[in-house]
């Protein structure tokens, strides 16, 4: 039996080797197939990563097709049933690194864009694809260079799917239509060391900061909103100490992180933040790093077309949820553009023996098909 | 001019590179001394470790002094101003790694010795000398091994003074009666690793933990006595985390830190941090490592023997404290012993530079003899 399109570009993406931030040839083949559509395709490489902005059409809006080509490191290869990026097909599941995050997503993309074209060769508006090779890295010379470009030229996604594995049970029955913010803090709380059996000549920082700690833990910073969860404070290191048991430490650092949602404002946390450390009297370096300001995509024309897409293939609404970890998604969504992230079961996504249901992939095929059409069909 | 004999002597097992558990063959200097007094030797070599017991007489009651040949390492030797090794006199000061911690003591009380036979050569009681090379190491095979062997054959010290450097400011100005006791405690809090953003689908053991290290630190254990600071709580070491900041630590590592005054025991220490954890409903486990027992000698024929000594020399009562570190006195006090700690000033020790006033060793050659000539003369 011959492969579908799908499946086809599918293996083909899976068999090259692109760990993070390796693009090892992926784009190649898309752009192969996308220039054959007539899209204008502009490489972008900053630095080790690889990027490319792919655009048919001049006219609003522009819808864009966003993803990634890397992927995590395969992991311990003895615990593979399949040998990683040797795309195999057992019990139709595709296996593979990369198959639900995200090359499958890529094809089905590449595949929607054909097919849509075929029928709508005069569609409205435009479409583009902004692909990077660097969604699993750091995240510093992909998406956000990408959109950095485009903004700067005045070139405006308005409608963007990215390609992300959204779903849980089955494709399509969670589509995310935000993501929260993440801000992370890395504290160094200072004292005076010493030796433990002259503690009065000696500050334990962690005694400090030890009912400061246990009050952020316990605050309840808001109560989300329809569509976040309520706002979460993490702990997710710290350390204080020489090793040795008779040395009162000299310093206490420790880092937290929170996922914020739309009721907060980054600026807004670190006053409360800051407030509570201050009202504690601890003498402390507080530095901030910014991962992401949240997103919400609660209305509009992107939002109405994909949940109407999806439910026709499901027979069955999807639902809207902004939870999980963050995504380049809200580096487009700085432009002001509409965002959802529309892709596969992410059951199986950065472990061992990743793979991704054939069937779903036939179908998000026609979902993101379908939101073409819905968008922009004459 | 030559040298004293407690300064040549001094000078003699400085220049021996003892540094810990190395004994660099300076028992076989003071055992050459004591047998020529007429002390019966007996060697105990257990593991890496060298010790003697030396005892003259077999009647009661057993005075002993004790004290360690190793010294601790001698750190940056670019910053010593004359070699750590090489004994040399500045300003009426002995230089050279373990003058005051504890050589110097140990060639005083071999002087002291010598000169009480010369003019009491019938003595009451019995003399003793424990001399141990792993004081400044783990002190596994030292003191507490020979004191074992002592106490399996009923042989038993009543009376002991331990030569190290009590003194703050000038030889006797301090001498200890006493020790805090010492148990750790490493406390692993277990809770469930997970990422932080699905915190629901995690439990973070910091997070849990925090409210009940708050209340540990802020507790009073009790308020002292007489002779002991209040006991005191540290914590100078714990760590959680895997370093990433997208992960919920699993476990949380916390160790605590008692020096307990004898207001206290082990057992009841141990009783009440165990309440407050399982009040906090932590889910645990908790390691705990006795260091020490407290000890104190706060009367007996050996406190007022010293006091008296000290008083003479110095026309001044020296301070009885209990404050510092553990010692081996912890190990004698065990058999039942009075034990006093008295030696030279502390300032130096364990510090590049390490000195001892002569004119302090000659002081307290007196004052160890004239202890013997109050506790032991006809």
């Amino acid at each position: 039996m011959t492969d579908s399109p799908v499946l086809a570009l599918a293996k083909d993406l899976i068999s090259r080797q692109s760990v993070t931030p390796l693009d090892a040839g992926c784009q190649d083949v898309m752009i192969e197939r996308l220039k054959a559509l007539g899209f204008e395709i502009e490489m972008m490489v900053f630095e080790d990563t690889t990027n490319f902005w792919a655009r048919r059409g001049s006219e609003a809006p522009l819808f864009a097709f966003a993803g990634h080509t890397d992927v995590v490191p395969a992991g311990p290869l003895a615990q593979w049933h399949t040998p990683p990026f040797e795309p195999t097909v057992i019990d139709g599941h595709l296996h593979g690194r990369g198959a639900a995050d995200m090359k499958g997503s890529l094809a089905c993309m590449v595949v929607a864009v054909e097919r849509f074209i075929a029928e709508n060769p005069d569609h409205k508006g435009s479409i583009a694809f902004l692909i990077t090779s660097d969604e699993e890295g750091p995240f510093i010379n992909g998406t956000t260079r990408v959109v950095d470009t485009l903004m700067a030229r005045d070139e405006k996604i308005d409608m963007c799917i990215v390609g992300e594995p959204s779903s849980t049970r089955y494709v399509g029955d969670v589509v995310k239509n935000g993501r929260r913010g993440s801000i992370t803090g890395d504290l160094t709380v200072n004292g005076t060391q010493g030796h433990v059996a002259y503690p009065h000549l000696a500050n334990n920082p962690v005694h400090q900061a030890l009912p400061a700690l246990a009050e952020l833990a316990a605050t309840t910073w808001d109560e989300g909103n329809e569509y976040f969860p309520p706002t979460s404070f993490q702990i997710p290191n710290l350390h204080a100490g020489t090793g040795a048991s008779n040395v009162i430490p000299g310093e206490f650092n420790v880092q937290f992180n929170f996922r914020f949602s739309t009721e907060l404002s980054d600026e807004e946390i670190k006053r409360r933040v800051h407030s509570t450390l201050d009202a504690h009297g601890l003498e402390y370096d507080l530095k901030w790093t910014l991962s992401g300001h949240p997103f919400l995509t609660d209305t509009g024309a992107l939002r109405d077309a994909v949940v109407k897409a999806v439910s026709e293939v499901n027979h069955q609404q999807p639902q809207l949820l902004t939870t999980g970890g963050t995504s380049d998604g809200r580096f487009i969504a700085r432009m002001g553009a509409q965002v959802v992230e529309l892709g596969p079961v992410n059951a199986t996504i950065h472990k061992v023996n990743e793979c991704v249901n054939i069937a779903d992939l036939e179908k998000l095929t026609d979902m993101y098909q379908k939101t073409l059409e819905n968008l922009l069909a004459q």
